[in-house]
């Protein structure tokens, strides 16, 4: 049974794996002071073309989220985010406990606009409500869209001219930069941000998130936060090879372009066949509406979430691809629904 | 320069790599519920002898303590713990931040004892303090010691008769457990404790810390807990993996046994010199109080932490060993200090 | 300037005064322990005709909600409350400082229903999401409305069977209670809930809240956690006294009685000149709707707050009535807004 | 029986009283907002000489300290304390449970020196260990001691060096100022802190603590912090009426004198019987040190706590004055005491 469940099911890169191997004798300093985490800030710094950035390496998305935002908010002040963001929904509360309210805005697509958080705005305007101080974006967002260079542009001047923070997620970053004819570069997402995050995880590292801080109110003391969160690992090198690796020779790019390839060719393949999707996206997540019956067939060769019930006969499933995606798995699966959808004709 | 500076200066045993090579394109479930974790739990709960146990896996240390506790204690409830308790000290206040206060007791081996809880017992008898719940330990302590089978029984004894929790950070068990003579077992620590953790992280994993839940009041709904804290690793395989190898043919315990005895025979060799040392550990720190004219000369071929100042010409240092410490390294180790006496006494 | 902004803006009733200055030189315990906050827990127990419940009298509203709820809350545990909650909304945050999600389900009037609980907890089924456990209501709402009876029944056999804790927040319980026809009883409260509270500040005392606790589980160690919160005063007596007084000859109701009937007044007198309001409310808050050019003419003569626009001429206003609302200033209300749209009527 | 248990055994000053029925039946603003809050807070600045402040009224101590330092420090900052400290024992973990570490230091009198502090930040150097931000004192200390004007002074210069906010705990500072020969202001208790609060609740009022606020960089939004605390009384009035009156006609200072002056008499009297006492104390807490026979006949007539076991016939007792103590009840504890030792002697 091949899985789309999610883009986190095989364990690392090949080369990430080589370079664990390679440097596993050294004897390096702790806590992300060896050499290889030097190395790879160094890099990141390059690659962004900022020398004044702040860089840091923690081991999941949740623990990025909950260090960045408790570090960066006072104990009033509180998060905007689309009512489908991670931090919103999928993380059981981390934001919350950390003692910060997350106000939801209505979003179809994912996304957070301006005209949103400006509503937001006018109705948080004194001391018996929070005060909302920083803007959570994902990019690309939970339901594979993404924001383009102009919209975060748009976003970003908004945030700076009504004294915002913003934030963005970056779990899924490699696939929403490269989206064919995306012009979105690392430089951009710290241009328009206060602090972003490259996410290793679910492009090709065992475990791994960048965390970028280009505001300088923001930076003080981050390490104190990330160690008393529980996020500063010993043995931090594990996290330093890897984004070495992953910013060698573009290797983070090229591993989020073959994610995008695959689910660009899922969605061809399914629109052959005349397939509805719940939202149109580019990126390693797509969201094809299926009759209930074809998605019990589908079910007895691959594995997917079954995202959401259409009416009552339909269903939106959700297809995951990654730097480790076969394409001969992708061919199978349109192969598959093909059949099925012939089959169903036959009956 | 060779470094006795920590037990985490290394990757990770070969046999942890290998594994993670020949699993790398399987594809798993995520969030720990792939077959690697859940083979783990099953060999840690056959080892224990108990099927009853809940065993999680935690990404460090720090991670496991915060969670642990913060999950264990309501929020007017405190943990005791020795003055010089990871928690206590080099946690960045991770429990304070989760929102409990840490009661210490002084102690000069790292230990706690009955005498000193039931102090602190009988000092917080009303609603105006907050109520002593948890005692914490760890076994090795941050100085070496350990607790013996004796010390551990009478110390669950008394937390069950006063309705505390006994818990144990086991960051170094494997070097505890491994000590010559001793027979304290999983088992032990099991029965003795409500919670303990085995570390992976020193002891031959690149991360990872395996927390074991005995007492039932204290399972209900972990997972929420660990991932609200940022603890559920997406790839959670990389951590079963590792304990799967660890638990394989007794390596956990060789791995200590090999750590112990190249720290004891750095403890002979500096004995041999008439080297006093700040206490007696049979564990892999040590803490040899040497000339600083002598510190100086060793700096310059090894690296360690000068760990306390004794007198005007004096110091402790810490000496750390592990899986990985060469013996070539702990001889030239010895064969320096026995230079650096003969010269001194030549000068 | 007359105000019907709220209902805390005269201070207490006499009576309540009275009784400050007859006990005021008496020497009496700290914290609570005084003999007039034990007589009013005495009155309280006897009025609900249950002595196995817990009575704590804390200082405000705000207070007695995060003192409860994290109390009541394990840290992945959250509420639900209607999206009008003022749990939600109107205190900064105060609940998920504590560290808890409040869940929010849309509502019209204010009040929650078993149908929108059910799809909270069909969509939070797993440790990636907080776990619903608490039920937040207020009674009367923050819209003037009121849970019946037999609402409240309904909503408490669904918390049980789902293991739900039920809430009541009791800022202005007196009136809903005093609505007329009402056969609501303290009693019923109590029964229905797990824990409730009973507003004094809107309600003739110069501040505090009675709390009662009667689900076994959720009792203990209660005091610690007032303290902790700041919320246990040293002369607690301020808070008895006052509960003694209320509870005394039914004043409590009375004055609740008379706040309704003065809003009742006011509603009378504005359907007579054929006045819409946002919602029916029958409590000491309405809302009527008036044209924009009416509420500045009678924000000339009256204080109160613009509650939410309507549309481009009419927006609908917040009056709020209580046990000192004198039935002059209800008369000439009326009288000006007859006035008003007499004189609107000429143009 | 007469109490000298503690400070809040009466109910409050009577001009206190008479000002609240005064002002009973006016119309004021809610939270702070009334007439009476804003004038008692023009008072306070013109006492202190500086218009620049922010003073914030509050309901108690333990609620005054959390908030503030809540509001000052960065979830990885802590206080420094005296280990007699009241935030360091007797409030619940309120600190830590507003997410931070108390680092307490050794003190025989109750005081925090520049030695100890110095020794604080020594050892707290690096990212490991929280980082101490916060120095809190408290004067009149929780044994009865006070800091000079000089002593502050040098605690001042010392904080502002070492870029450390200095806080000081009010509880009883009108007892401390008012001891004989005092020269210190409350213009100089403004000039050495960065904040610092005035006990209402212990010098005749029935609850409340001025918050004063110099240091610009901790006064932003301080009423959003209030408010998400449950501090904000929505009958502020209540706080604003009281300080009004205390700082009328020096009422404040004349109340804390009267209860200097019943101590002072009680150590007179106990030093004419050759009394000896666990630490000099002029002001309103002393504690002689009495034979256990005697303690056990005085408490026949009298309410204290005994503080202390001394050995094994003798105790420390506690014995504090207010501003409502009479001096009748002084004379005849003076009285008993002879008789006492004078019954002692003929055994």
């Amino acid at each position: 049974m091949y899985s789309f469940k999610n883009d986190y099911s095989e364990g690392a890169h090949p080369k990430i794996l080589n370079a664990l191997i390679e440097s596993n004798m050294e004897q390096e300093e702790g806590y992300g002071n060896d050499v290889h985490s030097q190395n790879a800030i160094s890099k990141i710094k390059k690659l962004i073309g900022n020398e004044n950035i702040d860089v840091h390496f923690i081991s999941g998305g949740t623990q990025t989220n909950l260090i960045a935002i408790s570090a960066f908010l006072k104990p009033h002040e509180a998060c905007i985010s689309a009512n489908t963001g991670h931090i919103a929904i999928h993380e059981t509360g981390a934001i919350e406990y950390t003692g910060h309210k997350i106000i939801t805005v209505d979003s179809n697509d994912g996304k957070v606009t301006v005209e949103k958080i400006q509503e937001v705005l006018e109705f948080h305007t004194n001391e018996h409500l929070v005060k909302p101080k920083l803007v959570y974006i994902s990019n690309s967002t939970e339901l594979g869209t993404i924001y383009t260079k102009e919209e975060l542009k748009v976003l970003s001047e908004f945030c700076k001219s009504n004294d915002l923070i913003l934030y963005s997620d970056g779990a899924r970053l490699g696939s929403a930069m490269c989206v064919k004819d995306s012009n979105l570069t690392l430089s951009n997402m710290c241009n328009f941000t206060d602090a972003f995050s490259i996410g290793g995880t679910k492009n090709g590292a065992l475990l791994g998130e960048a965390l970028i801080i280009k505001n300088e109110n923001l930076k003080k003391d981050f390490r104190y936060l990330i160690k008393q969160k529980g996020g500063l690992l010993a043995k931090g090198r594990l996290l330093g090879i890897q984004f070495e690796e992953l910013f060698e020779d573009n290797l983070y790019f090229k591993l989020a372009t073959h994610a995008n390839e695959m689910a660009n060719l899922l969605t061809k393949g399914l629109e052959e066949v005349g397939c509805e999707f719940l939202i149109n996206s580019p990126t390693n997540q797509i969201f094809p509406i299926l009759e209930n019956k074809q998605i019990e067939k589908l079910e007895k060769k691959f594995d997917f979430h079954v995202w959401e019930k259409i009416d009552n006969t339909r269903s939106a499933i959700r297809l995951v691809t990654s730097w480790a995606t076969k394409k001969e798995a992708v061919l199978e699966f349109i192969h598959e629904i093909k059949q099925t959808i012939y089959s169903e004709n036959l009956n």
